[in-house]
């Protein structure tokens, strides 16, 4: 995995893909799939939807601290399968054949198997609406995937891959922040 | 456009499209470009990342309404177009050729153009994160529309439309709200 520049890891989340998250409790290590999420500002800092229904949620509420995993389009049924599943009693790392990647300044795992890794602290959660509001602090890629398609949940049980891509930007450059 | 079930509305939105938000500030509409975005909820509600360096925000505190249209990917020039000038001194919906289409329950225009339009209540403006939350009160789709692809915005200028679909309705069952 190659570490990035914490200024473009923004740009790993904006399209929207569907992620996973790990956390560690101090016992054990933990993931689940979140497909509510969002950029929040550049720094970086990431929005994503979850609560007291999810069993992942006492650690990340506990640990304050969480990596978000991006998985490539040919991940589809792990990822399904992770989020209808529980890690109250199964080892999904396990169970998924991932494997967790000791990260720099958090306790949860990175996914080794992932397009990309974001080391996050907790900033705030907004309980009322389930808001957890995360820092990255610390950002990788892995270049050596041949599948570079994210996947983009719908709700309804359907999944979209990235399809074509569009360059614009010269149209965009007074509204890209230095460096991206 | 054909009014939609405002419980299936959530899944305009969770692939994470950049969408077009109008708004009326009671002498005139606008539209910005947001790609930061999220569904909070499935009844439904989003979040979407916006502030005072947005000249639409002044309507959208003021008014607390406002339109989620998500264009479809052969409007990718006019919604760069629209992300990179300001209501401040541009009529959007004239220089970009979009229809205003009178809403239901609010004053900002649905966009006639777009693949489908979400009439929004502002339920919370959480202004430390500038993070607002939405309230959707009801949905259109636009069935006469051609090109059904959304655009994801990656951050860096270029874009990426919906791609290969997949169909996992049966694992996910038990994740599905009803009617869905």
């Amino acid at each position: 995995m190659r570490q990035m520049k914490l200024g473009k890891a923004f740009t790993l989340m904006e399209s929207g893909p569907v992620v996973l998250v790990t956390t560690h409790d101090g016992k054990k290590n933990n993931i689940m799939t979140i497909s509510w999420t969002m950029v929040v500002d550049f720094i970086p800092r990431f929005a994503i939807v979850t609560g007291e229904w999810n069993y992942s949620f006492a650690a990340l509420r506990n640990k304050r601290e969480c990596v978000i995993a991006i998985p490539a389009a040919d991940m589809l049924d792990r990822v399904v399968g992770i989020g209808t599943c529980s890690g109250s009693d199964t080892d999904k790392f396990g169970k998924f054949g991932f494997t967790p990647v000791p990260a720099k300044f958090v306790q949860a795992p990175l996914i080794g198997e992932c397009l990309a890794n974001i080391e996050c602290k907790v900033v705030e959660i907004i309980g009322r609406h389930g808001i957890i509001v995360l820092e990255g602090v610390a950002a990788y890629t892995n270049p050596a995937r041949q599948e570079k398609r994210t996947l983009h949940a719908v709700g309804d049980g359907s999944f979209i891959a990235d399809g074509e891509r569009f360059e614009r930007r010269k149209m965009m450059a007074a509204k890209l922040p230095p460096g991206v």
